[in-house]
């Protein structure tokens, strides 16, 4: 028998763990703090990726790849930028059997070898907007790490645009936070919050940093997308100018924006549970598989052209299929197995069932048992399919509305650290937010647009705030 | 008015840089060898990419993602390998702002950091075959580089897979040649010829390696793919073992393969023209440019209108398209543009072509120019598209076999070094391949499965050689 999974009440870091390692997510590598991402779990990201690029082409942006290397002296012309980074990098010294003359850096992003191509292409107004995304891998050198969470390697996307205005950086820097808000919302059933990062939260180099911040089921955020509005920053340090329409040379406005394998984690810490991984059926790699049950030949053979026939048409309805037909194992170690795994549904077909022309189909979030006639099966493992997504956004969007407070003191914000979102007045000070932070854990995770601005009087200090922020204990 | 590309004629290699730079496929960057591959350039790669996955899948792949840096130590459990691949080697000595106790590398293949994961994954024969695929960069320090076809970072896919007997791994081996076949004479219109390296041209570890060879417009032979059977040499150096039918542990035998963005360098060596860029249709970002042609607002509405009516006809389809209604450059400048860019066809609409109810469509690779009533235009741009995809294949195949020689003598070899591919006898001594190497330029490049062998004397020795081999000057 399959080794049981961790429980979320004994441990949710361990469970997390438990599941990415038995679901086969993902596993642990020689190489210090970089992860494996193995097929079930690659098969999310390549999911991820399809949805993701199409919604990047459908406004306007086109593909690009820039090298992995960045000479060191790039990341010193923005100096913001190179302090936030310093910490983190990894250093190439030799290469070819030589020591090189200048180090490299593997890039922890890629604004500064972007903007050093970007002054060769951009001219004039005409070639503008220039707007480009490198789907790439980046390199941040983490002390903690976490599956999928924290790494230091890690995939993501990266956008990176030029405008010639600086209201039409900011609305392309909206723009795609929205993007990454509907993303999270329609596909990975992930209810976030879009809001504005405070200062001390920002990018490294930019002007503003906007985020999406999902609440996880143990009530901890996670950021899982940031759009920046960089200004003029990067194309000073690169002097990326072109010609204006009134014939004067400007330096472009930029915003870039990103999204990473993170999410997968936060795919995993929003809707799994502790009988493994629960994919939306949205990214699922594997929408549907269909057990043959039968002791012997006799009773195997009829059932198996029936799976067969139904996977055929489960496919042609644009479904991921799997038909187990192994012998070696028997029902229940399967169900446990896709359970685990995080397939969809599970439809479970006998001799018996082809008696009665029908099948079992099964739910894996919430384990509803369906009998349904064979001729019936396609319809309706679509409509448990749409069913299912629109749940688990449901569920996710109401534990994280329950677990959202307004909070109007510091011994509040205090007591509620561990209880989910505080709506907290704060008065802009980085002190203030430092000092909650220090003693509560809990940091600033954004302002997010729906949440309507008023004045009041900061629950550290006391003095004016513009109105309320969300605090939360975050990955 | 656009700067004129070079020609073939006054200089092949200056011509192909020209290529690359102008139709905007590809930029150089400010590290040393790395280039920077442009939306145009990239488009080819996703389309690549997209035929080439569903292919591995079809053939039962997954993909999966492994770290970029790979511990020194790891790559000299293999002999030959660290060999083979010691010089060329990007080295990560520091990280996090501390130097790292042991050295990382960048991969620049991942058979070691792989099979370091597969000796924990693979238990029993149950477990095999295990059939992987990494779309992932690679790195190599490369001494001479050129655009697409030697860079030292590039991007590539990597198939690593591990079997029960080595007849399976040779099976996989020769399957997934095969594949590559497929793929570069069906969609990259590119003929080669499938065959297999003699050992001093083998990949640094490997049993043997089998390669598709493609003939360049200067008759120059360049290596497209290459699939490698690994015996179990990265198996032993990590005990990548399995319990076998039989009760007993055994090494699993092994197989990896690979095709990288040199084959958009092959594309456009194959098919490109004085004009620029030419794109294979099935592998084109852009299949038809329509443009609108009028000089007052009045000709251009209803020419415009029925542009976009036929564009999203194209679309339906399955083209891509653009429409050219900047009316700030004139026809010429246009027609000049698209084909530098490679956009498969043109068509050109204004009030005349409205009045008569026709198109002109125009194609990329011949100027052939059909007036097309506009409800046929996309029927014929379909027809249009399909012969351009068999004529391009046709014509680099006759360049081939017109410029494949029978080569019966060492003087006649050194006579027709430049003239194509030397069928030669060899009698497989490495000192006769270096000699030749040395005196001609002509490397062996691989023994085609379709060349019947037959025995003779070596072009170079004299001794009895097994049947000829393609020799030839190559990229």
């Amino acid at each position: 028998m399959a080794e049981k999974l961790l429980t979320r009440e004994k441990g949710f870091s361990e469970w997390y763990v438990d599941v990415v390692l038995k679901a086969k997510l993902a596993d642990y590598s020689d190489v210090k703090g970089c992860m494996v991402i193995r097929p079930n779990g690659y098969a999310i990201w390549e999911n991820m990726q399809r949805v993701l690029d199409k919604m990047f082409k459908d406004t306007g942006h086109r593909n690009a790849y820039f090298p992995l290397l960045i000479p060191e002296s790039f990341l010193r012309k923005e100096a913001e930028h190179v302090e936030g980074f310093a910490p983190q990098l990894a250093v190439v010294t030799h290469a070819g059997g030589k020591k090189l003359e200048e180090a490299y850096v593997i890039r922890p992003t890629s604004e500064t070898i972007i903007n050093s191509m970007f002054s060769r292409w951009i001219q004039s107004y005409r070639d503008l907007p220039l707007l480009l995304n490198q789907w790439a891998n980046v390199m941040r050198w983490e002390m903690r790490t976490r599956l999928f969470l924290r790494t230091t390697e890690f995939l993501w996307q990266e956008g990176h645009t030029c405008h010639e205005t600086e209201k039409e950086a900011e609305d392309e820097t909206l723009k795609m936070l929205e993007v990454y808000r509907a993303f999270a919302e329609d596909y990975m059933a992930m209810p976030v919050l879009a809001g504005r990062k405070s200062d001390s939260e920002k990018f490294a180099g930019a002007l503003r940093t906007y985020s999406i911040e999902a609440m996880m089921q143990d009530k901890k955020a996670l950021q899982a997308g940031t759009s920046h509005a960089l200004g003029q920053n990067f194309a000073k340090a690169f002097n990326t100018q072109f010609q204006g329409r009134d014939g004067k040379q400007a330096y472009v406005w930029q915003s870039s924006w990103g999204v990473s394998t993170r999410l997968i984690g936060g795919l995993i810490l929003t809707h799994s549970d502790d009988a493994g991984f629960v994919a939306p059926p949205k990214l699922a790699a594997t929408h549907v598989v269909i057990i043959i049950i039968g002791r012997t030949p006799e009773e195997r053979g009829p059932v198996r052209e029936k799976a067969h026939a139904l996977a055929a048409d489960l496919k042609k309805a644009g479904l991921g299929v799997i038909v187990d037909d192994d012998e070696s194992k028997g029902p229940g170690f399967k169900y446990f197995e896709y359970e685990l795994q995080g397939v969809c549904l599970r439809v479970e077909l006998g001799p018996k069932d082809l008696a009665k022309e029908q099948v079992v189909m099964v739910r894996r979030d919430t384990r509803q048992k369906d009998f349904v006639p064979i001729s019936q099966a396609v319809a309706h493992a679509e409509g448990m399919l749409d069913q299912m997504q629109k749940d688990l956004f449901a569920k996710a969007k109401k534990l994280r509305d329950d677990s959202t407070f307004e909070v109007n003191s510091y011994d509040e914000l205090k007591a509620k650290a561990d209880a989910g979102f505080m709506l907290a007045h704060w008065c802009e000070d980085p002190a203030c937010e430092a000092r909650i932070k220090e003693e509560t854990a809990a940091t600033t995770r954004n302002r997010p647009f729906t949440l309507e601005q008023k004045p009041g009087a900061c629950v550290a200090c006391g003095k004016p705030s513009p109105g309320r922020i969300v605090f939360s204990k975050a990955y």
